[in-house]
């Protein structure tokens, strides 16, 4: 990068920065940011964001699901257009990047086209979606999967933890639940869909490089565990003979992590334990748990599933315990297009930026959106990996090279963006 | 055992178990026995157990921290008094034998002596201590505590879930609570203390034997243990340098069961377990849990404690995770006193009654009664080791051989207590 370029960059960084640390503010009280979808917080939050939006040449709406949806003259005159964008929500106690940088930063790159007198390659739109982190109600990506016309109308009716439905906070929010379906996009009609996100891990900050492109959002499974054994008196029972549930459970728990530990593109945990009856003299007679598995390659996933049961059968049989299972949840990984990872990878090298290929181990909104469109996510390195925690950092220079990359990729070249655009 | 003698040893085990059920009945609806300390199931109970007391040819009279306590005539009078009793109270949901039976058994023999128109061999008091569980307020032994001399006024003050100290619910009792300071028994006043208790636990049921003698108590030690790692997200965080403080504290509880799976004459168990933040897609960052040890022998149980420690620690270096802990209780073990051992031992003899010595390795009303006086106890065998639990059991055989032991006991010639009698 020239000394010229990288003075523009700072200088993007900081006014990028500066945004976030504006719409940091719309956020209840408390350490870190909560911004929860269709709050009041959100509510206000709609202001600020159609004013960068209009600075950027977009014409704002909020949409029937809650999305706030920026479109540029071309956009609302009908034509294809690409789709940018991520989610407004936090999670609670969350930070001021996760989502909100996807919304600011290619409307902050879109205002420095103008600036520089400048113009996208293709129509745009950028979108800032109400729901991904799914916090206040029980569903989540409820914007993308709007878009995506994969939404279950079933989720208005779910309620968050003062009883209030989903439907009731989108007329509080201002938008009109009723015209849901009206917010599904024509897949002819979307020339693709591009994520900028912070990376929420530690691999681009132990490589040294400020950006990656991501080649695939992980598939995840979960399941619910349950390991049953016998209660006693912790004091009169011998040791041998015991079925100690939460012995049980534990051997599981340090088996999985140490299989886990050694597959390959697959990570899992077991994030939530309970023991029952939970008294300090008391043999656990039920532990519950959580097994949260993640890779972005199906057949890794569902081997790493099938070594991690078997494991934690026989450690069941072998302490005379019993163990049954329930699959809640499974989304499938999805890939990202092959045309979007070589055009984001182009724009870096373009900039001088050293650049590698990753995949996503969270979820994003993009894993809605490929049941729409092509899909590309442009990774920003973040601090210590962290992420969902009010510590949450990127510093100005990867912000502003993040946005200089994004004015590169959407000034470019692209054949196949123009391809599209003439089909 | 004779034959007359098994009938008449049928006889008194149906009559003590046909008062244990009607005991049974002064509980709060629901599965099993729920009758807590200074509540109102523990006010309406004390009708039916002065009932029992007057025919057994005591004075009842209820102290001021709500045991009610029978005197023989000579007791009254001022003569020193061997104490039989146990504790009225259960655990929530609880069984009909635990504490009750010591309460219920003494009676009924003192009854069968009268019938029989003997007489004990010495003066004789049966306690129905009020609290031995500590499930309703936060102190436990508060009953035989105060006749020990050993209760700390402060516990008046302790509070219920509903807000209501001690002290008030003794004075609803009738208790009037000012007075417990007089209910301290002077040393020289008592020649010892013997109660009747469900083993709770399987030893006898294995040794297919009804009665064993106690020859300690076991000291008991708890600890809460907190391990600390790092949170982070699960599935952009790799496995390689995660400090899942749930994985330590899990190959902890693992550890430590296997120790003491090891050790002689010492008992533990991780009974509680709590994981922050608890998130199915987040690392855990903090784990507290509870560690329980029991020995009747000081030195084993401080050694025990070494070596689950010493591991513990090990395995938090060794993972990258700190741990912390504070011994949150610790009661000594007491012995039973060897006189009373051998007399409990001759009156089985006499009954011809195969008997073996075992400790106990739940804490009982003797804890706090050998600061007082000499101590004994003997057990009954109870099905499956069951206790705490609705179904807790023992047979009508077992609570008339039982009870046929006790009369023999308060009836043959004892050295010891004619000796102490006479000083």
């Amino acid at each position: 990068m020239t000394e010229f370029n990288s003075l523009k960059a700072l200088d993007l960084g900081r006014r990028l920065l500066q945004r976030l640390d504006e719409a940091a503010e719309y956020s209840r009280p408390g350490p870190g940011v909560t911004r929860l979808y269709a709050s009041e917080e959100h509510r206000q939050l709609l202001g600020l964001l159609s004013a960068w939006m209009r600075r950027a040449g977009l014409v704002p709406e909020l949409d029937a699901v809650g999305n706030l949806v920026g479109r540029c003259p071309r956009a609302l005159r009908g034509e294809s257009a690409l789709i940018l964008g991520s989610h407004q929500d936090s999670v609670i106690e969350g930070g001021r990047y996760d989502g909100i940088l996807g919304v600011a930063l290619p409307l902050l790159a879109l205002e420095a086209i103008r600036e520089q007198g400048g113009t996208p390659v293709c129509p745009v739109e950028v979108v800032a979606f109400g729901d991904e982190e799914g916090v206040r109600f029980p569903s989540t990506l409820v914007g993308s999967r709007a878009l995506a016309g994969t939404l279950d109308p079933a989720v208005l009716e779910g309620v968050d933890e003062d009883g209030v439905t989903l439907g009731e906070a989108l007329l509080s929010l201002g938008a009109k639940p009723a015209g849901i379906p009206g917010v599904a996009r024509d897949p002819s009609r979307v020339l693709g869909y591009v994520e900028v996100h912070i990376e929420q891990g530690p691999v681009l900050e132990n490589e040294g490089l400020a950006l990656g492109v991501v080649t695939a959002l992980t598939g995840i499974e979960r399941h619910s565990v349950r390991v049953s054994g016998r209660a006693g008196h912790a004091g009169t029972t011998p040791m041998q003979g015991r079925r100690d549930a939460l012995v049980g459970a534990a051997a599981m728990v340090v088996e999985a992590d140490r299989l886990l530990d050694s597959l390959d593109e697959m990570v899992g945990v077991v994030g939530q334990l309970s023991v029952r009856p939970g008294a300090v003299n008391v043999i656990p007679a039920e532990v519950d748990f959580t097994l949260e598995l993640r890779s972005p390659d199906r057949e890794r996933r569902l081997a790493g599933r099938c070594a991690i049961f078997d494991a934690m059968r026989s450690i069941a049989q072998e302490r005379g315990l019993s163990i049954s299972s329930a699959m809640t949840y499974e989304a499938e990984g999805v890939d990202c297009a092959e045309w979007l990872i070589e055009g984001l990878e182009q724009a870096c090298q373009a900039e001088g930026q050293a650049t590698q290929r990753l995949f996503s181990g969270a979820g994003h909104d993009g894993l809605a959106m490929h049941d729409l469109t092509d899909i590309g996510m442009l990774f920003v390195r973040c601090r210590d990996g962290l992420s969902h925690h009010p510590d949450e950092s990127i510093t100005v220079e990867d912000a502003g090279v993040a946005t200089q990359v994004l004015v590169r990729f959407l000034t470019m070249k692209n054949q196949r963006l123009m391809a599209i655009q003439q089909a």
